[in-house]
């Protein structure tokens, strides 16, 4: 797969997304694809096999928020989306842990066709795209096609990713967290197709409001991806989960108390400067933070706006700023 | 698995099933369970992979009508099914010419976990058995461990089961039937180690109401199993799948005549008598077929009596009068 590049003078958005901030900025971006072609690049530390099924919940996720057919309200799954086989699974006293609609196990059960047809994942998630009526312009690509798989080490022992966020509701405190084969991993050959297409022009990259640890850790963290993204890009932007010392959804800021940080767009700042050094231009806090910005020093170039994508138009107006603040170079 | 025998006194009654009357039969029985231990002994012709899924219809129809779960309206599937998925899949252009309802999904997600864990087709149907609550004293047995896969020769060449059954509803005219593998399999394990339990005691065999081609014949067929069933069996009882000249449904009359062969009950009799020479000790017509019982010699031990089982309380009745009839020895 070989990503199209219609109109030449456009620099492409690359954004990495994991969970339901980066699906829900993907999509706000989903309907600005005229301007700028959007690549997607999402976590796979998440994906897990079940009833032999390969779910890919961070894909999904994107696929389902750009097509227009995410569950808003749950901020996972599909909309109006049913539970019979669930049941009937539970009935038969199957293992029902996993929360699996029906139209979702529909998009499974393609998933795993193609699959069995060849396709790799990348292959597999452009097909499903299509199926799904994903937005011409907008590209999914799996960070990925070797297996990662997210471990979380908590004071209780180490657990699946599913297992602690799903099977224990991300109880347990967390004191690591491990990505089992990430060693092995590399670059998604699609991506690295994708952005070799804009081999003229340099891309921008956003990193979506998504937990630093479990979503943009697997994909940053695959031997190759920062330089690759880096050597190509204009500019790199972050914009922070953490919102007034909270996460809107999901453990971020509870997993960055637990290790010992400060849970604030400050802190979340200064933790991801000194992970990725140099990785990092440009850093989006919400306005619920703008009082904040002084305590970090001047060189960082921290930008304010309305970030909370749950609010109506919210998410519109972040994808419109995102690419204002992307039309110049740093 | 072994077959195990609570009541040494009884002469356990093992039925051949294949489609809708035999899974009729087969519910009724389950009734009597307490009188006569039931083994039911399921058609693996129509056998098939569906979204990397094995599906088993005919055993399947079996575990659904014996637990109380079958559709009595469509004759196959779970009553209270509903279609989520299958829209879900019709919506994103997936394969959607099988007729899969969500509750019967969840079985096929929970076989192939079964098969997934290195469980036998017996291990697993005795699981699923279980899992749905078919009656104690009934054990329901695919035909064997191997592959055999009903193939028909028709005017238009040769198709799978399925694709003439459910793609072309059985119109092409039929010429021959092919029974896939049927050379290399061997009757189930679980089944002969269910029928050496009984080897102080003789069996009843009765063959359903089911296609004499494509229900009977891919389990009689398999090599051994009709001198295993034979050698064992104190009667061979066979009921008639023809009433009136024609099938209740599904296509027995249809095939028998482009066969050339008569559509009726002596003819269905003849060429059953003809084709397993010696098997069969005695043949049950319906009542509607009285009058054709003195058009055949008299060394057919014919006995009439109501098998239409979707009329209320005939299926009751039809296996209580079975019981009667193999109450004593021919």
């Amino acid at each position: 797969m070989v990503y199209a590049v219609d109109k030449p003078s456009q620099v492409p958005l690359v954004v990495l997304s994991g969970g339901g901030g980066g699906a829900r900025l993907a999509a706000a971006l989903s309907k600005c694809t005229a301007q700028r072609p959007v690549i997607v690049v999402t976590n796979i530390g998440d994906d897990f096999e079940h009833l032999g099924l390969l779910i890919c919940p961070d894909t999904d996720s994107v696929l389902y928020a750009t097509s227009g057919k995410l569950d808003r309200d749950r901020g996972w799954g599909r909309e109006g989306e049913s539970w019979q086989v669930l049941d009937a699974i539970q009935g038969m006293a199957g293992p029902s842990w996993f929360q699996l609609g029906d139209k979702d196990l529909a998009l499974h059960l393609l998933r795993a066709e193609q699959l069995r047809k060849g396709c790799d994942l990348a292959g597999v998630t452009q097909v499903l795209s299509e199926r799904l009526d994903v937005p011409e312009g907008m590209t999914v690509i799996p960070a990925t096609e070797q297996s990662v798989r997210t471990r979380v080490v908590t004071e209780e022992g180490e657990l699946a990713f599913q297992e602690y966020f799903v099977g224990r509701r991300c109880e347990p405190a967390l004191r690591d967290v491990v990505y089992e084969g990430i060693g092995d991993a590399s670059p998604s050959p699609s991506l690295l197709a994708a952005l070799d297409a804009c081999v003229d022009r340099p891309i921008d990259v956003v990193l979506g409001p998504s937990n630093p640890f479990l979503s943009l850790g697997p994909i940053l963290g695959i031997p190759g991806m920062l330089s690759e993204l880096r050597g190509r890009a204009r500019r790199v932007v972050a914009v922070s989960p953490i919102i007034g010392g909270r996460a809107l959804k999901g453990p971020a800021a509870k997993i960055m108390t637990e290790l010992g940080l400060p849970a604030s767009a400050p802190g979340w700042t200064q933790w991801l400067a000194k992970r990725y050094p140099g990785f990092v231009d440009t850093w989006v806090w919400d306005d619920a933070d703008r009082g904040l910005v002084a305590t970090l020093p001047d060189s960082y170039d921290v930008r304010v706006t309305a970030t909370v994508m749950s609010e109506p138009g919210i998410g519109e107006g972040l994808a419109d700023w995102l690419l204002e603040v992307c039309s110049v170079a740093p």
